[in-house]
This record gives structure tokens, C-alpha cells and sequence, in this order.
């Protein structure tokens, strides 16, 4: 990418963009704003004046155990307010903050840690048997800090040398000279895990990640009037990037700790309790929340709650559950750990509002919505070849940005993944409208070529999940001897439908959306369905155990 | 300021923040939205779209005519749509937006235009006589570009050479392969014209001015819902940054084209029927605004509407006024040519506004408010030490940040305004208050110096504004024999007050609020109180005027 200079300014050009300034400010404007955390026992409250203060005890403690700037620390923790102080009081003092999956295969945990080679770790009490598991395996780390309320004399752990969080930071000095670090320092780690190869590292600037984080606080309009629930977890691409944003706003935040898709009652009457106005997750989470919903008389009233959805798409059920019965609105998004992650929000548009129907509304909301300002995108075929924004042209959804990673780290052979002309590929497959709204149609890999075209499985899989008898549904292309691939859905029912609702019942119903040719010969009824540690469909998995379905034919 | 390197991350921190950004992704993201220019005979509608062709058609004719980046462009244009293409068309080029503030003097439009060695100058058809009466002396201008819906034959003009704006456009491509710019680069410059010496460029960066709209997008919470009514003069400091904002936020734009402040009624009747959600301008707006309010019989519904106030303090009476007049709510903020301009914008706190009375939440709105998240603010007494932070202690007001100047430009002599650790000394002296909210006193060359202790000549003005019966007040510290400066009120009542309120009533009405050794000596009525050409009062010319007040006593 040719730069080119016009005259230089006069301006402060060299002032760096820091997170830090992030949770410094916020604390001078918004000190009386309160960080509410769901313990296992209580609600814990304090304020960000309180959590600043922890956090200059924090950079202190770290530079007493000789953690020094570009020093990689590990962090093993749920969505609670320690985990907030280290998203800001690690990096601040200019080490990276690694955040570690704590849902991950001890084989995968061992390589991101050895290949980080992180120096230290941070380890909630929970999560001791999660480190004890790959610690014999780690290379680098001199030290562990257990994250506690109890003394650390009340631990039992094999990991050695520890520390006591809390005793550590009362120890700390309460006051910390912060440095002003070039805003192309890493700010953080993330690892991808995708369902092939090693992970891959992305390494977040504190420029990437302010951008992004100002971004999307416009994007989600956040304000101090705002309580955030975060419920992302926070290991996953920084929790979406939501604290920082409601730091930035001067929002409430609201951390649910550990917590189970299995247990909505205890988080929704949380919501209520607390004023909640905005949070942020993926399906994995806001269908056992609906689910939850159905099942109590008592609706929970959500009006003007706003449910941010990414990873995948929400189904048109789900979207209309939440408004009808709740009066909370799903907000689509797309992103990736690649982007930090945000790529695009749905937003309407006032302007095109009045002119849709109630439908097209519903339609429309189920895109991924618009491209965040500051980020180029572009679709390709599989040639390069750039395609036009006619809401029909389908090709691989390409984005470049300031909060879009150039390379994987230490990665050699990953460069093609990211395009000549410095985008970077993201694998999906989409469509661009004229009104500027992604809408994406598949994934490269999970896309089914049948006779030479293309079938969308995820356009198959919301269809069947339109159904009213049905709870979940992926469909995967499966090879056939004829047709080089064809269409075969995994189909969970709901439990008063199970044994009524057949493979005729999903083929019609799929009948009014899709060609005959584009039907599936097969649905296969299961009880549950492969996922990937963050909950996606594991379609990788499903088309090697269902490889032959077809080829016995 | 030493910048401590990381480990560097993987992300695009290559990718420039250029301001062609915002135009380009909102005509993507919000292209159908609406521009709307009242010009003299008509409203001139057209869509962020339409804008960006024209704009795109005007980087081509700037290169047509050889302007390259780096080279400045100068601009004398009241607040329409064309003036808004050419905020993103020229610094689009990589040229710099030269702001000619229409109401200066000729001596210093000519300084500004050879300082800033402008090649081009952009001239509203009805300002010619302003481009004429100072052309002759112009040393690099090389020709004159004529912004008018007629025939450039049917223009009479003096100067040459000339072109016309719109044939220009015509005759340009409609395609544009934007450059990225170095993000230091000038993206536009502003002179302060203060009352002391030659006039001072600030010549703001891509980055600088990218910085500062992302924040008072968040700061003034504009969204695609909102219209933004563009009152502040588009040549003063960028006119305060919110035409960006409005093209970052997608909101509706609203272009005043020429108005005079005695004017008052067409605008107030734009705002209702284009339903105007914001606005911004100074004092000398607004009470003229509300005077025309108060002198209507059908009081207009603003209800909901947010008026951005900066430039000085504005009177208690005014937003009291507006509040109960109409229902619009006054924001006061606080900014200079030097800071992009914004530095506080003042917003109530929710978690505050439960503890405060109703009168201590009219004396909070008095505040210049919090500082923008992303500026360092400190306060210092005259030897340069740093002062507590105690709502008490007042000092001067020093700005640091992304959006701050770190000169003027090609000014030597002007190094002592910017204090020795990278600080703008703002010449404003004030408090910061334990909720980091900033409360002005005084400027310090205005502070009245009264027997060694300090009188804020801006508290005695607004107490002064708050009797019923006065229009406008000022206070300069005029020289005393005895107490080295004293007190002088400039008052001008209203029209039904001349002759009724006398001397003892303001100074009675001061003596609730001041110690009797703070109370000034002598009252003067006035018809008019001198201004500078940004609507200030120009106190030197007044102290210059009165200087012999009590001295002759």
C-alpha cells in the first residue's frame, strides 16, 4: 500500500493511542460508575475509581516480578472484575495480555502458551485443574497467580511457584507513573482455533484496539446511561472488544462470572434487577436464554434491550422470540478474531425503514449488516476478481482496516490467507447489497457444490429452524457418486415433537424456499450436534461422520 | 515524551486514519441520507451519495488544475453543501483545506493567505468583494474558482483568474482512485485571530481531526437518527468538527447557508420542519435565538433537542430560558482553534443527577464539563506546579492529546504558549472538580488583579446577565491608583429596562453572590459592547476605552 505525505501538521501526531488512556479517563469521568460482578455467593460492586485504583496496584505487581514490556502474561479467568483489571493493568504497563480459552484441549492450551511463550499465568481458583493439566508441558512460565478470595495457604495446587492475587495487590503501591507506549506495541493475544492446522496468534495493537473500541461503542451507541451485560466471554477476542467500549462510554458494566447456558433463570433475573440496556453473545447463548423464556409464565420485560448476536446468523425465530415475548431486539453482527472482532452491526436505516414491510424488516435484519466505518470490504470470486455490490453476486468476503490483522504470528505458511493487496481473507462467502449490507451465504469450506452450483447450507439451516418443531439444525454437503456433493440436515427436534414431525415434514417445508434440485434427499433426526469449543456447528466432524450417507446409494 | 516500545502486533497499523474515510463509508453505509442546504431563494436537497460524486469529481479538478499534496487551498464560503464537498474534496487530494474566516479584516486575510502560501482560492459568488478587496496583495494565489449557480459570464469580477465551481464539477470525472494519506498530513488549517499580534496557523493532521470526530461522535451521542443543524460558521476551527461527525454518524445535515443572528425566525422554522435533533454555535447565536423565542407568541417545540454551546459560558438565564421556552436543553462545551476544537462538553452524570437539587443541577450545566476521553488536562499556577484537582484550586487550564497543536505554524517566538512536557497552554484559568468536571473563572489576561487577590471578571458577567433586566453584560479590570485593578461592568439593558435599572440595582444585585471589596466602584450602560470578529467580547479594546475610569478619581 503506497503512502502518500502532504505537508506535515502541527499537530500532537506523536501522542500514542493507549488503552490505558481508556481506563485512566474513565476513572476521572466517570469514577462513580459502577462494575457489578455475579460471584457464586454475592454480587460484587465497586466503581471504575475503584477498579483503576486495583490496577495501578497491578502494573506495580507485575513490574515487581520483573514482568517487563513485549513480556507475554497468560490469563485463565471468567467474566469477572479481576479479569477487567487485567485487561487494562497488563497491558498497560506494555506487556501482552494472552488470553487463554479456558474451554480448550489441554494439547491446544500447552501449544498457545509454548508458542506465546508466555512468562506468566493468572488463574482463577476454579481453573487450578485447567493449569495443573498442561503445566508439566509449559517451556516458559516462571510463575502462577491464583485468583482467590481465599488465603493461598488454603490452596491446594502442583503449580509452583504461585501467588496470591489479592495479596499481591495489597502490597502493590496504589500509585503507578503509566508509560506512554508506541501504539503499535501489542496490546493482546488471541489464538484462533480453527478445525484445521495449529492455532494461530493474533497480536492486537493498542491502536487496533482503540480504533475498534470507539467504533463500536458508535456502532452499539453505547452511553453512561448504558448497563452492558457482558456476556461473551471474555477470552474470545477480547469479549468482543465490549469492556473497553463500556469503559470508553462511561457505561455500567455488568459481569456475569461464571456462568451456564444451562442456567438462564439466575442471568435473566440479573437483567432485570440490574437495568441491563445492552449485552453481547453468540446463539449458543440467547436460544437456551429463549428457551428458558418460553418456559416461565412470567415473561421478563426487555423492552429497549438491545441483544448483540455475532458468530453466526440468528435465526428469524430466535429474533421474533426475544421481540415477542420480551420486547428485547437482536442486533446482528459479524466478526472474527482476525478484526478484534467487529466487521459489520445491523443497523436500520430510518430512511429505509418506512419503506419495508414488517417481513422485509424481519428479512433484513437477519444480514449481517453494515460494514463499520473505518473498515474496507470487498467480495472476490475465486479467482480475485473483485464482484459488484448487487445484493446477487456471491464471493468471499474480504476485509482490510485498521483493526484487521496483516499476518498471523509466528506463523509461516499461513500468508495465504491474507490477499496481495492487504486484505485479509476471511473465508466466508457473501453478498453485498446496494444499501451496503453484508449478507453471508456460507462458509468456503461448507458451501455445497451440487452439480455444479452452489447450494448455502446456512440458508438451508434457518429455513429448517423456521420450523416450528424444530429446536437446532446444520446442514452439511456429504459426497454423492452423481452430484459430486449433496445437502444432508441434522435436525434436533423439540421435545414435544419428537416422533411427529418426519423427513417428508422438513423436505416440504423446504420446498417453499428452495428449487427441487437444491432439496435433500435425507434428513438425519439426532439428539444433539457437534460443536466447536465456541459453539459453533462442527461441520467438520459432521461430514466425516455422515462421509458415506450418500455413497451407499 | 519517551515512548516505550512493545512487541510488535500483527495488526494493519500501517492502515492510515484519513479523513476521505468517513465520506467514502458513508456513502457506502448511509447513502441515501439526506444533505439539506437552505440557500437564498430555496432548500437544496441532495443524499451523502450524490455528495460523494461531486466530491470525487472535485479531487479530479484539482488535480486538473495541478494542485498536489501538500499545497493549500483557501476557502470563503457561507455553511452550504459545497462548502461540505470541499471539506472532504481538497485535503481528500492530499492539498490542504485553508479556512478564511469571511468576517476578518482585510490586513489579516492577506497575512493568513501569504503565510499559508495558498495556490487557489475557492470564493462564494457574494464574498467576491471580500476575495477582491484583498487579491491585489495576494503573492502565491493563481487563480479564483467561483462558487455560484450562474454562468461564470454573468459574473462581474476583478479577479483572475477565474473559474466556475460548477463547470468545473461537469466537465470532472465522477470516479476518484483515492491515495492513502499519511495520517500525519494537513488535512486543513485555521488561524486564530486573537487580540494580540499576527494571526497563529494551526494546521491540523488527518489523524488529529479522524481522532477528534470519532470522540465527539460519542461525546454528542449522534446517531443516523439524529439532524444535525450546522449553525457554528464551517470556517471557524472546521466548524467545531461536526459536519464529520454528522458524516461518521450518518445523521441528517443540515446547512444553514448565510443568517445573521438578527435573523432569527426562518431557522427556527427549518428546525421544526426538518425536525432538528442538534445543533451547535456560540452564545451570540443562541441569545439572539432565544431573544426571538421570548418575542413570539407560538413558542416552537424543542423538545428533545440538544444545543451545543462553546465559545464562553453560557448565562443560566439562557438555558433556562431555552429549557422553558421550548424544552431544548443548552450543552455547554469548551474548546479552542488549538484543540480541533472540543475539550469538555458538559453532560450530567446519572448516578449524580439523583443527588443534586434542582438549582445545583442548573449550577452543574454552568460547567465547561468533562474533558473528552482521549485529552490529559492538568491544572498549574503561574510557575508551572501542578494543582490539586479540588473543584477550589484555579490555575491555568494545560491540553494534551491527540487533537491538541504542538505549534503554530512557521511562527517563531510563539514556543512559550506550550508549556515544556508537550501541554497547549489554554490562557484559560479554571477548576477541576473532584467529578472531573472543569469550571472556568477567567482568562488569564482578563482575571481582575484587585489588591493582590483575584475578582473572575466571567462570574461577575453572568451573575450580572442573570438580572431580569439586562441584555448583556461584560467585566474588565480597569487600573486603580490604590488597589492596582478594579472592576468595571459594560451593561446593556434591555429595551424595557433603559432608563429604570440603575447603578445601585446591579450592584446590589452583585453584593448577593460577591464580598463588598469584590464589588465594583462604577457601572456603565451601554448600547453595544465591543466584539471581536469570532463574537467575543474584545476586552482589550474596552479596557483600552475605560482606562482612565478610576484613575481620574
Amino acid at each position: 500500500m503506497k503512502i502518500v505525505k502532504g505537508l506535515p501538521s502541527t499537530s500532537q501526531d506523536d501522542y500514542q493511542l493507549n488503552i490505558t488512556t481508556l481506563i485512566r479517563h474513565a476513572a476521572r469521568n466517570f469514577g462513580g460508575q459502577e462494575i457489578v460482578t455475579k460471584m457464586p455467593d454475592r454480587l460484587f460492586r465497586y466503581t471504575y475509581e475503584d477498579a483503576y485504583e486495583r490496577i495501578k496496584r497491578l502494573a506495580n505487581t507485575l513490574e515487581g516480578l520483573e514482568i517487563k514490556a513485549g513480556d507475554r502474561v497468560g490469563v485463565l479467568e471468567w467474566n469477572t472484575y479481576r479479569h477487567y483489571e487485567l485487561f487494562f493493568g497488563i497491558p498497560g504497563t506494555g506487556a501482552v495480555l494472552l488470553q487463554l480459552n479456558l474451554r480448550l484441549a489441554p494439547s491446544d492450551l500447552i501449544y498457545i502458551i509454548n508458542h506465546a511463550e508466555a512468562q506468566l499465568i493468572f488463574v482463577d481458583e476454579t481453573l487450578i485443574p485447567v493449569a495443573e493439566a498442561v503445566a508439566p508441558e509449559l517451556k516458559t512460565v516462571k510463575g502462577y497467580i491464583i485468583v482467590t478470595d481465599k488465603k493461598l495457604s488454603d490452596i491446594e495446587t502442583k503449580l509452583s511457584p504461585v501467588y496470591s492475587y489479592e495479596d499481591l495487590l495489597e502490597k502493590a503501591k496504589p500509585e503507578y507513573n503509566w508509560s506512554m507506549l508506541d501504539e503499535r506495541s501489542v496490546y493482546a493475544a488471541c489464538y484462533t482455533t480453527g478445525t484445521t492446522g495449529k492455532p494461530k496468534g493474533v497480536y492486537y495493537s493498542h491502536r487496533d484496539v482503540y480504533m475498534h473500541t470507539m467504533q463500536i461503542t458508535i456502532a452499539f451507541e453505547l452511553t453512561q446511561r448504558d448497563c452492558f451485560l457482558q456476556m461473551t466471554p471474555m477470552f474470545h477476542a477480547m469479549g468482543w472488544g465490549t469492556p473497553q467500549a463500556a469503559t470508553l462510554a462511561g457505561a455500567k458494566l455488568l459481569l456475569p462470572g461464571r456462568y451456564t447456558a444451562q442456567d438462564m433463570g439466575p442471568i435473566i433475573a440479573l437483567m432485570i434487577q440490574e437495568k441491563v440496556t445492552a449485552s453481547d453473545g453468540a446463539p449458543a447463548i440467547w436460544m437456551p436464554m429463549l428457551e428458558h423464556i418460553r418456559g416461565v409464565k412470567e415473561k421478563p420485560n426487555l423492552k429497549g434491550v438491545q441483544l448483540i448476536c455475532g458468530a453466526s446468523e440468528p435465526p428469524i425465530a430466535m429474533m421474533k422470540g426475544f421481540h415477542e415475548l420480551t420486547g428485547a431486539e437482536i442486533v446482528h453482527s459479524y466478526g472474527a478474531t482476525e478484526t478484534t472482532p467487529l466487521i459489520t452491526v445491523n443497523r436500520a436505516k430510518p430512511w429505509l425503514e418506512d419503506k419495508l414491510s414488517q417481513e422485509e424488516k424481519w428479512d433484513l435484519n437477519r444480514k449481517q449488516g453494515l460494514t463499520l466505518t473505518g473498515l474496507d470490504v470487498k467480495l472476490v470470486d475465486p479467482k480475485g476478481k473483485e464482484l459488484p455490490q448487487d445484493g446477487k453476486s456471491a464471493g468471499e468476503v474480504l476485509v482490510r482496516g485498521p483493526w484487521v490483522t496483516a499476518s498471523y504470528y509466528n506463523a509461516p505458511g499461513t500468508e495465504s490467507q491474507f490477499s496481495v493487496d492487504g486484505y485479509w481473507r476471511s473465508g466466508d462467502i457473501g453478498t453485498l447489497d446496494t444499501e451496503g449490507y453484508l449478507k453471508l451465504t456460507d462458509r468456503v469450506k461448507d458451501v455445497i457444490k451440487s452439480g455444479g452450483e452452489w447450494i448455502s447450507s446456512v440458508d438451508m439451516e434457518n429455513e429448517i429452524m423456521g420450523h416450528p418443531g424444530v429446536l437446532e439444525a446444520t446442514v452439511v454437503g456429504v459426497p454423492h457418486p452423481k452430484w459430486e456433493e449433496r445437502p444432508l440436515p441434522l435436525v434436533v427436534l423439540r421435545e414435544e415433537s419428537k416422533g411427529k414431525v418426519t423427513k417428508e415434514d422438513i423436505i416440504d417445508h423446504l420446498g417453499k424456499r428452495f428449487a427441487k434440485w437444491q432439496l435433500p434427499d435425507e434428513v438425519k433426526f439426532v439428539d444433539i450436534i457437534p460443536k466447536t469449543s465456541v459453539g459453533k456447528f462442527d461441520k467438520k466432524v459432521i461430514r466425516g461422520q455422515y462421509k458415506d450417507v450418500y455413497m451407499r446409494e
